[in-house]
């Protein structure tokens, strides 16, 4: 298996034993740290050589215009493009006048470690100069899940044979030069210098910036302090300007002494509020780290963590490297979503600028599973947040001639982004995987504040949408025309099966809620008509079904088309999307993304099982997964129909979709969803985890490999473990009542008082399905 | 009727009485000259005021770069606009040091006249200035039709009361400041000062500019010539700079006495040939204009104008305003394809920067069959544009993964400019019309040369196309998915009937045309295989049709879809395009433009005359009309299913286009589809001419209304007169052999010897079809 050489397996961290320039970019975004509002990339200390810069603010932008070679009704006139804000993770070295810098003298030794316990990463070089002064740097950084608007670095430096005078310049340094952009448009568009200085300051070891974007007009204050120890002979100065803050420490270390800077690093941001408003905020924050200390930070953030993974943990055994990627991957969804609190949680996170920076449909159908079973309250705060933009969906809706809510099928801020409408205004789906994100949330925790003050509403204005956009047919049947589903390679069809679904899903569910928050209902203006309609319409859904192949078609007609060339495509000429024009992938039979398959997952109860396992056949043969948002879905649905081999191997590569680079993108920033897929392959895949009905569903089977899997799972209150081994499942509460649950369609109680063990039941099998030419995911077994 | 107040009904020329500032820019489209090599807006002399400067040379464009949003796959990345070149027409006059300008003083009389059997645009204004000198200008003007390289201005000045001072100042103008563009995506994108001067140069009273466009690299030479009639004592003199020539002319007039000035104007142009080269060209078609003389230039432009007239005249007795009409409409025919020779014909001829200048499908489909039957020649030029291009048609097939040729939606120099593929690249319908438009060609013409040399290749090569773009199905089916019709307001659908009844008859005749020239087969490598699998192709194609509605689909599941709200749809909320965006027209039943309707007249012979009646009344109920290609093809079947009072009614509004802007944008130049399709809506419409299977047939009839309809057509080197009256067709050969045509089905010999009587058959009477609200064309009757 071509892993990063560098990258050792271990359970609980992830240990780079050496520096590979060409993939520093990528390694940047493994060792992102971020607690959802504050992001920091895991450039070098001393800031170069660096792949992309990165230090980000959840919700700061700029706006920039969006171009339009024939504009249209409707287009949106403005694109959001998450911006590089002030980086305070700065701190350079010169070593008797030498800049510590990797590429020059030699690097004797070099590790970093990310470890996902404490939250800490730590770096550890051994460096001799270009003037021959051989050194320890060893650095920790944190950006603090307790303290959200808090980061810090430690940073020790200490000669090895003889003395050297050495310089730590500790910098706030805004507006930063980026590389170039390359061109691929999943790349966030370069945004140059978007910070305007509206103050800066600097005293002692402290200092402080203040900027303001241009054109969104969002300020942005950072603020340093630093804890120093060091010789008595140190110096220390201080300088200021508009883009930079700069505090100097220069001694003279003798062999054995050992210079450590602590650096507290305090950010705010809002698009209102006044000048020294946002200063004294950060200021303030600042205050309360430095109080804390570094030790007291570490201490919290760890504590934090404990607490997360006894409620989160899986355990692998059997494929070690399976094991450290569903940790990496639940660290890293942990971060992207733990403080986001009123802001969105993008598809990168904060670990990158990839898609611009924007949210989309990802976080709702693949990482809030995650969180809803394993940090509930961060899933509840990002559906708070698509309430908080609900007023600009309902005014998207209206210029588009509808009612109730269209969401953005990207955004920053809350409005549309998309520049390209056929795969984004038309992607309706967006609302009703929101709205399945909603009923999902409130079935596991059973929150039913949330469902009233936030839930319903939502459900609502998503089902008046599809009450707007669909239509009975002269036969009755309800029909939802010309919109895109996942599927990427398809757009503007009739009837695509995963949305009319999920507008079957939404519909339902809203009617349900509204009839159980009767007093909501009517501040929301729901009457009994209304209620009626949502019912006719997702009765009446419209399903296409092709009789002669037996199989459900993924839209209206889409099985009658022709089938892609798969033999004529060499690999090459993947990802299809940037060497063949849309117009010919829409119009063939080939699939970017689970689609079909998707619906089978988040709406398997209209399926009957043969379905399954036919529809999973059909698709898979037309399936490239040129999408991160695919591997983990066909993982869930090969594990149902049986076939636990091919599910193995969808579940290593969407676990190791960032750790090995697969898609050539990780630089611009980890794939959340593809992340939050390692847990979905895990526990709907291997534990078959469903939630149906208000019922919780399990039908657990390893593969040949996994001698057991172990996850712990937030339940109604409860944390619930779940033990598989190759025969037998075992539930046990850990803490928190009594839970009722399925157990491959039985109902089964499990008592807070001790485990309970079932046998596993072996799915029927049936021959393997085929991939098109060279897209068959690589065979787990190499992993081991 | 809300005409144009000041346009007088005449038969044979186009009168504006009075001078309504208001409609400026709409005069300068309608008083256009152009020869299809030049074109020059009907621009006062003076220059000012003014709608919209205009000085066109057929192909002169300049390149710039198409934006998107986001990038795709095969987007066209750079665009052509038409530019407005050297402005040759500019005279203006000072009297008494006060600028002759018909917004200051008083303007006693003005009258413009177009002239269509001379050609030549003659005006005449009495003025006072505001000094309270009265004095009589004259000017006419002159494109020439038989010196394809010169136009030409004679401007006379003569005071009434006393004597004046009068100073003239011929000019060439380049880059002329333009008005700002309105934002108007159907607009030419605004280009500032497109052209860089390379030279200049003047004396005695001639004066030449050289430049070349800044991107596309085309160099543009244009050069002037005066004769000058005036009292002894005139003064003149001569400068010139990079971007103006000019000479003045300063003389003392008496009353009674007259400045008479001949203004000779000569362009050229090249994308290849060196400045000298271009110069001396200019040069050389200056001085021959000149040798001719401004009689003899208006003399022998006549003469060519009496050939078309007595090779292309309609006569309509009982409708005076239609009589003008179709004059005024086969004049600017004319004038857009007469001289165009190598270049395109655009779909705003030389008229006007609209549409950037570009040629669509409009040429083929509208106006080549009116040059077919009247201008042959201008016909065969236009399809050998079209055969020019096709290496560039290949290069983007094999661009966009497809055999054969894929001829550009928008273009000036052969690249595809449409930066919207769903209305773009997918309307590929474009090819089968060029296919559709050469056969035709090759019917009426009987030109065996053409057929061999050009046509074969441009048949074989567009039906290389349809065998790669469409399928066989399981079913043996050939499918044509996810293209766009001709109806913008829907896109990239399933078997679009037009595209594939289009395609099927381009697979025919390509297969047929490679047998009658097997060496030219060979030449092009087309094997017998391949002829049977374009015969294959044909044989089996899918034509969508809808058993319970009884009435062919549009396109596939088009039938289906919602029909468009249009009791809610305000009139001030069309056109759609502009209110409503492209998602929400697409997945509905409304019908921008005559699509199904098109298919019915083009391959009449798929339908039956029930299937006729029937899918035009389902149709009708949902064409909005927002696209000036659909009046007069609703009008041609109309016409053939009976509905003689609505064909009338459509008539009218592709008459009265342009005369009455009923678009509102006639200001940008004129529509010559629709000016073609008053040609359209009289001959294949009330006569019922139609071309089929190598036979010519017609099927007259007449509203009530209109008591005699005379036609002269070009009919393999005879010239056909074909009179209507209410109840009798008079077929006559004005010269050349007899013909044989089908009258009502029937064949019908017409000797050279003598005309032949037969009477009309009525068709049945069906109930009048509905339109949406507020859709139904203007009665008529109005008109009389």
């Amino acid at each position: 298996m071509i892993i990063h050489p560098a990258y050792a397996v271990e359970p609980w961290c992830l240990r780079e034993t050496s520096l590979d320039l060409s993939v520093l970019a990528q390694s940047e975004s493994v060792f992102a740290l971020s607690n959802g509002h504050i992001g920091w990339r895991g450039n070098l200390d001393e800031g170069e050589p660096h792949g992309l810069p990165g230090s980000y603010l959840n919700g700061v932008f700029e706006a920039r215009p969006l171009p339009y070679a024939e504009a249209g009704y409707g287009y949106p006139e403005a694109g959001q493009t998450v911006i590089n804000v002030t980086n305070g993770k700065l701190i350079r070295l010169l070593v008797d006048d030498q800049p510590f810098d990797v590429r020059y003298g030699q690097l004797v030794a070099h590790e970093r470690v990310l470890d996902f316990r404490t939250g800490v990463l730590r770096r550890q070089v051994e460096w001799v100069s270009p003037g021959g002064q051989g050194l320890w740097v060893r650095s920790a950084r944190l950006v603090s899940l307790v303290q959200r608007s808090v980061a810090a670095v430690c940073y020790e430096v200490e000669p090895q044979d003889t003395a050297v005078r050495v310089v730590l310049q500790s910098e706030l340094a805004a507006n930063e030069s980026l590389p170039p952009s390359r061109g691929d448009p999943r790349e966030a568009a370069a945004l140059l210098a978007p910070l305007r200085s509206e103050a800066f300051a600097g005293n002692g070891t402290g200092a402080s910036l203040l900027h303001r974007t241009a054109v969104s007009g969002l300020r942005v204050g950072a603020a340093m302090e630093h804890h120093l120890d060091a010789p008595p002979t140190v110096e220390v100065s201080n300088e200021s300007s508009p883009d930079l803050g700069r505090v100097t420490i220069t001694a003279t270390l003798e062999p054995g002494q050992r210079l450590r800077l602590v650096k507290f690093v305090a950010y705010g941001w809002s698009a209102v509020r006044s000048p020294p408003a946002v200063a004294d905020q950060v200021a303030a924050a600042l205050t309360a780290a430095v109080q804390t200390g570094w030790d007291g930070l570490v201490h919290e953030h760890g504590a934090y963590l404990d607490d997360f993974w006894a409620r989160a943990d899986v355990e692998v055994d059997g494929d070690p490297q399976v094991q450290q990627a569903v940790r990496f991957a639940l660290f890293h969804v942990l971060q992207a979503g733990a403080r986001a609190e009123g802001r969105a949680i993008a598809a990168k996170g904060l670990t990158g600028p990839g898609y611009d920076g924007h949210a989309f449909w990802d976080t709702e159908t693949f990482v809030l599973p995650v969180l809803t079973y394993t940090a509930p309250r961060a899933a509840a705060d990002a559906l708070t947040w698509r309430h908080s933009i609900l007023p600009k969906a309902e005014i998207r809706a209206a210029q588009l001639g509808l009612k109730g809510a269209v969401f953005p099928w990207r955004t920053i801020a809350g409005h549309e982004c998309s520049g390209y409408w056929p795969a984004g205004t038309a992607a309706f789906h967006v609302g009703a995987d929101i709205a399945d994100a909603v009923v999902r949330y409130v079935t596991v925790t059973g929150d039913e504040p949330f469902e009233r003050d936030i839930g319903v509403e939502l459900l609502a204005k998503t089902a008046r949408l599809w009450c707007s956009l669909g239509h009975h047919d002269v036969t009755g049947g309800f029909r939802i025309d010309g919109v895109t589903g996942p599927d990427e390679y398809s757009a503007v069809a009739d009837n695509n099966v995963y949305t009319n679904l999920m507008a079957q899903h939404n519909l339902r569910s809203a009617a349900d809620a509204a009839q159980r928050h009767p007093d909501r209902a009517r501040e929301l203006d729901i009457g009994t008509n209304e209620i009626d309609a949502w019912r006719d319409g997702a009765k009446a859904m419209v399903v296409p079904y092709d009789q002669a192949l037996g199989v459900h078609s993924q839209a209206e007609g889409f099985t009658r088309h022709e089938i892609w060339d798969f033999d004529a495509t060499t690999d090459q000429r993947y990802p299809l999307l940037l060497h063949f024009p849309y117009f010919d992938l829409y119009r063939k039979q080939v699939v970017k993304q689970a689609d079909l398959v998707l619906a089978m997952h988040l709406r398997g109860d209209a399926f009957s099982a043969a379905e399954k396992v036919r529809n999973f056949a059909y698709y898979e043969a037309l399936t490239v997964r040129d999408s991160s948002l695919s591997a983990c879905t066909q993982s869930v649905i090969a594990a149902e129909t049986g076939h636990l081999d091919l599910a193995y191997d969808y579940l290593t590569e969407a676990a190791l979709m960032d750790l090995e680079d697969i898609e050539h993108n990780t630089r611009d920033g980890l794939h959340l969803a593809s992340l939050a897929g390692t847990w979905l392959a895990l526990v709907p895949g291997l534990a078959g985890l469903r939630e149906r009905a208000g019922r919780i569903s399990f039908a657990p089977n390893l593969p040949a490999g996994i001698t057991r899997l172990s996850t712990i799972l937030c339940l109604r209150g409860s944390r619930l473990k779940v033990e598989i081994t190759a025969r037998t499942t075992t539930y046990r509460v850990l803490d928190g009542p009594a839970l009722s649950l399925l157990h491959n369609g039985k109902h089964l109680t499990v008592p807070a008082t001790g485990p309970v063990s079932v046998p596993n039941r072996r799915p029927p099998t049936h021959p393997p399905p085929t991939q098109p030419r060279n897209r068959a995911p690589r065979p787990h077994r190499a992993a081991t």
